[in-house]
């Protein structure tokens, strides 16, 4: 590990972007790499993502889907037979045109999103309506050319998990879209501690290819909005246009609907700007790379004395599965380390100092609110699992402060406008999904988004923030990254 | 699952490439598709790599290496740096050449392996001996333009584990590549139930752009062997080219010391031909999808009876870690349910009959001999995790007896030839590594190859068999695939 103190960030206050560039490049998480447009993940960031993966993998697995691997390329006469799909992806897209020393016949795209593929091959492998349903998925790096780019929020390749799923009924679809929007907010509030609001997204935001899409978003300390999950219903437009047929219970020949869903290293960008603040990283400790530092203040000459032996006793006496981790680093002061691994968000920090031993205890700090306590060495390391997921629950519970001090209810453009005058939110307020309405609202407020027709709320009635007809929705507005 | 009986696959004896073929659709490992030399891999085969690949992950993680991800595209300009390295691989790149509607400046190679961009991204990182040794790991997908290919065994676009490593020492950087073979060995041995021969590959046989190669060899059922994973001392051919220098111990610039190392899903393709017969794949329980299937014979009208009674039981009974499936598939008899998981290799099946029941006993049928058992219901789920260590056994067991059989050793060419007249054997003999006596082997005998020098022999004096001079080297001679 390289030494990292956090003097070398940018306040978050100061400038958010810098903040969040220079968070990520001190902490080792990730950085730009010589290829326009694409970023490595180094391995304290791949831990980060590897613990998320490992447990949507398992919500993927506890739901019924089985992983695949496609392949990379996609033919272009392949790519092009859902029009609205190949005119969404077409502008972003790479594509090989040699291979070896010869020149190719036809163009292969780098998969932009499989849906394309998946559907060639499905429709040798669907028969029968008791080959229904198909629950796949596939954890992948997809390619999508990108002129400005923004560690894990934008970047050319990207990595993420891609489930794909064949339905006899609309109705089954409709189900499979919301249990796995499901997973995904259980994955981000449960585990990544981000509140999030779900709902769907208008028209001129959904998949390409896509009857509706479904969709979370986070607040971000500045009040933006991330979508961290799209989950999308794709009705039978895949399936008639690559011919997937089957034949049904009462022998017709029928057209599976079929579903889609994705999520990408780009929430490994979310819970930094969730949680993050000047100090740098705060972790959720569920998927914290390292839980507990220990530092050891060793006077010189101490090797081997109560000191190290006290650090020795908090490594063995570890519950497993707490990962926790020493700082034994040489000609390091303390003040460097404590100041390291809060750059790093580990959510707790025990302190071995040889006066706090002499009275039998060390301390703990949480990364998340500062707070110390002075706790007996003796059983200090049984509590850690609990002091943990107090800590993550703390870490959530600030999210939720944040957005609910963030959130304001609108009821007209200007109560929009008004909204937005001081500092940015997540506004909500009656809408009636017109494509006119949408764009009287971007307009009302620079760079404003209609992030989702809120899930969970209906306008009882209420006039259309924009046209003044009745709404059937709740949206929420909100600047985006 | 589509019900798919060993009676459609070509037996192995008739012709071995078709039997092959024909299990891995048939067992619906793999498949082919309509990307030219692209594999896509089926649920039944992904679940065996991701059982493979967590072994081996966790051993590449206990050895104290880190994963992360870099990225999928290479510019041409970092490709070409390494001379040996691009003469190795410019043959087999695909070329992206077009970035949306741009037409890019440079050539973007699709990775074919990662040396180069990760050199060029440590040179930023690696300053001091502090910051020495580098053990990471990337799992990534690959793309290699192939003319030929062979499900799982040559495909142009394969996923595999890289290993990529920096020292200070040329020793250490040894020790690395002694350290990582030993990992694949493990893998292969204790895990696949496959022996194997470790060596050095000759010169002609090493990686483009290495000092010296290790590699392991399994042989398959017909007597061939597959190389199944490789470990490379890059010396400092690549740092300097690179001009990767740090500062040493004593102030002096340095170039530190390199290897990579790397394992594929080319393993799958070893699994299905060493240990695979007519009836379809023989599964290692260790890595095996479904250990163990549950076949209830359930008399008509029979629905919630002492039968499925007792299939609930083994579900609930079989002790955590144990992947015990129950198959109550209807309209489907008995004996093509025995088939196919005889196709698919589950290493236990587990009989459920009304008859035996009466008696309170089931009966156990092991994949791997054909065994029968027939052993009380009672305590029968506690004694799974047993027999599934005993079928591992008899796996690798039945394994080692055909590489005994198969083995033979040749003092000269005259031997050499005479040993494959029967049929393909792994032949060991005195060999000088001259380049000259490569060829002399080669020609000798149709398609052979020195697969290794063998790193457990030593000729103990006797001379070279092909020219005669004194040999250093016991070199193992076999058809590869």
């Amino acid at each position: 590990m390289a030494k990292a103190s956090s003097k070398q960030i940018t306040p978050k206050s100061e400038d958010f972007d810098r903040w969040y560039v220079d968070v990520i490049r001190r902490a080792e998480l990730a950085d730009y790499t010589p290829v326009a447009g694409c970023m490595v993940i180094r391995p304290y960031g791949f831990a980060l993502w590897e613990n998320t993966q490992r447990a949507l993998d398992d919500m993927i697995k506890r739901t019924g889907h089985q992983n695949m691997q496609f392949p990379l390329f996609i033919p272009e006469s392949l790519l092009v037979k859902e029009a609205e799909h190949v005119e969404g992806f077409a502008p972003e897209v790479a594509w090989v045109t040699q291979g070896g020393s010869e020149q190719l016949h036809e163009r292969l795209a780098v998969r932009p999103t499989s849906e394309t593929i998946i559907c060639e091959l499905y429709r040798k492998w669907i028969h029968s309506w008791r080959d229904l349903p198909v629950l796949i998925n596939q954890w992948a790096n997809v390619v999508r050319w990108e002129k400005r780019t923004r560690l894990f929020l934008r970047t050319t390749e990207f990595w993420w998990q891609e489930g794909h799923t064949f339905h006899e009924t609309w109705e089954q679809a409709r189900d499979e879209v919301d249990t796995m929007l499901g997973c995904y907010r259980e994955l981000a509030e449960e585990w990544l501690a981000m509140p999030v609001i779900a709902g769907r997204k208008t028209a001129s935001e959904k998949f390409a290819g896509a009857e509706y899409t479904l969709s979370i978003e986070a607040m971000m300390s500045d009040g933006w909005a991330l979508q961290t999950g799209t989950s999308h219903h794709l009705g039978q437009n895949f399936t008639r246009a690559y011919d997937i047929s089957y034949s049904g219970r009462d022998n017709t020949l029928l057209f599976p609907f079929q579903t889609s869903w994705g999520l990408s290293t780009r929430i490994i960008g979310g819970v930094i700007m969730a949680h993050g603040d000047d100090a740098g990283l705060i972790l959720p400790p569920r998927v914290a790379p390292v839980q507990v530092i220990v530092v050891p203040i060793a006077q010189s000459g101490d090797a081997g004395g109560p000191v190290e032996e006290a650090a020795v006793r908090l490594e063995r006496e570890a519950p497993s599965g707490v990962r926790l981790r020493v700082d034994r680093r040489d000609g390091i002061r303390p003040g460097e380390k404590y100041a390291d691994w809060e750059l790093r968000g580990v959510p707790l920090r025990v302190v071995v100092g040889a006066r706090d031993l002499a009275e039998g205890r060390v301390t703990v700090v949480r990364r998340v609110d500062g707070e110390q306590q002075q706790l007996p060495l003796e059983g200090v390391a049984a509590r850690l699992p609990g002091m943990l997921d107090e800590a993550q629950a703390a870490i959530r519970a600030r999210a939720q402060r944040l957005l609910d001090e963030r959130s304001v209810e609108v009821t007209d453009l200007d109560g929009l406008r008004q909204a937005f005058e001081v500092q940015p939110v997540f506004a909500s307020g009656p809408f009636c999904d017109s494509p006119e309405c949408e764009l009287a609202v971007k307009q009302a407020v620079h760079a404003l988004t209609v992030r989702v027709l809120r899930a969970d709320r209906r306008p009882d009635g209420a006039p259309c923030l924009g046209c003044g007809r009745p709404a059937d929705h709740v949206a929420l507005f909100a600047r985006a990254y």
